[in-house]
């Protein structure tokens, strides 16, 4: 095991304090904590009016790691999946307008009722396929996320990193990888995936996980409150060429209740004693 | 996708009415109701008595199709790994007396407070070899079980097929794997280390993923409650040489706040249509 360089800068996803705060609450607090970067969710962009978003966000000096999110290509029906693409354009453009590192796609899970994987993976695929062309049209990087396989139901069908891997090599120049370490920590094959994914790698996301941990979703322990040895898997990015610093997004009941003012400096510190 | 040849005897492992039945009520519920195999955990088994349980058995005629469980390998200190490993030579003694057709291994997570996923993965590899020489001398086939990788953590670091059989190579004769469509169903590499896992399948398990999941370990669902395409699962472990039937294996609150009597019936009517 290689040790890690040192760690790039922090930057905030608004989920993170999605119970408490919109995105100018998020922009203002990055800015008043110190924290240099943000990745904001579509909902809270698109409630605050993409523009006026990318406006404050500039004037703030903040860093976009990330939009979160594209995806949940698939459908049960033909227009279903077609709106579902339709929407990843202006997610596309959203990126674009906002200058995000990248787009953060959480494919999406079984059409309601189904049990067909293979072909809910096709619908990921075929819908990968058909944004490519505007996003390099607009310079936005496809970041595919692997996301843990208990979430292989319900939001993605794109499970581990070889499988990301196998995609991004298919789809080709314009995409990368979003890694988050709560969906590939557990994974055997992880180093292997990890060598193969030089050069590739989009964004690089922190949280933890918990023992136990009681939600399939939302159950996310802070950097340091659980099992996964982050910096190991931050050498083995940083060894795969990711000179960025960790995004920190955590989903979790228990941190959305208590008071953002609170919640950030603890990230500061986490992410500068234990990620 | 191949089409399953038919479906081979069903067996009640006894975790799915772990609430109500002890072994006994187990025998004499399967006798009752036309089940034709058990696969008893061990707790229920040395409540009963492993001998007088053998007996019991063999006299009801049902076949034994595993025993669960052995494993749990790593621990904090070299006293409670050699604690562990003389407690699988226990269960190796104990499914030799009951004639199990294999020792199912849930091999065992993080050892308390360690985020050291590399050297637990090694405590295990280290049991497995510590044991291999009693399991052979009693024909006892040990079955490495994949476990879903949100067990990982606290239950299991083998984690995937494919890393299962890496093991099994090592291991060499007398491993086999114990396949359940509820820890391997999501694995895009399924197919590949499907075909890899003939002849060595030991032991095949039903039940099935709900949407929503709310437990990591206690939430499974009756086959075909969920999105498990398990004649799939199934059709790929005949084509790899699997002539046996499936065992049910349920822990669920729900189900275990029910009647066995009423779960049965249930249980046979599921494993003829949707298994």
């Amino acid at each position: 095991m290689s040790t890690a360089g040192p760690i790039g800068p922090l930057s905030l996803n608004t989920v993170t304090v999605k119970e408490r705060w919109g995105l100018r609450d998020c922009i203002e607090g990055c800015a008043r904590h110190g924290i240099p970067g943000i990745s904001p969710w579509r909902d809270v962009l698109q409630a605050m009016g993409v523009e006026q978003a990318a406006r404050q966000i500039r004037d703030a000096g903040l860093n976009v790691t990330g939009l979160c999110r594209g995806g949940m290509f698939p459908a049960a029906d033909a227009a279903g999946r077609a709106a579902n693409i339709e929407d990843n354009r202006r997610a596309i453009a959203e990126a674009h307008t906002i200058g995000a590192a990248c787009l953060v796609m959480v494919c999406g899970g079984l059409p309601p009722g189904s049990k067909d994987l293979p072909g809910a993976r096709e619908m990921v695929r075929e819908g990968l396929h058909a944004i490519m062309p505007e996003a390099r049209a607009a310079g936005v990087t496809i970041a595919l996320e692997p996301l843990h396989p208990m979430t292989c139901a319900d939001r993605s069908v794109l499970s581990t990193l070889g499988q990301s891997l196998d995609l991004c090599d298919e789809l080709g120049e314009g995409t990368g990888i979003a890694l988050d370490v709560y969906h590939v920590w557990w994974d055997p094959d992880l180093a292997r995936q990890m060598r193969r994914a030089k050069g590739r790698i989009a964004g690089f996301h922190t949280c933890d996980w918990l023992v136990p941990t009681n939600d399939t979703v939302f159950d996310r322990g802070l950097p340091g409150d659980g099992v996964i040895d982050i910096p190991a898997i931050r050498a083995m990015a940083q060894e795969s060429g990711w000179t960025g610093g960790a995004e920190v997004e955590i989903l979790s009941r228990r941190w959305w209740s208590r008071d953002p003012d609170e919640v950030l400096p603890l990230l500061k510190e986490r992410h500068e004693t234990v990620c």
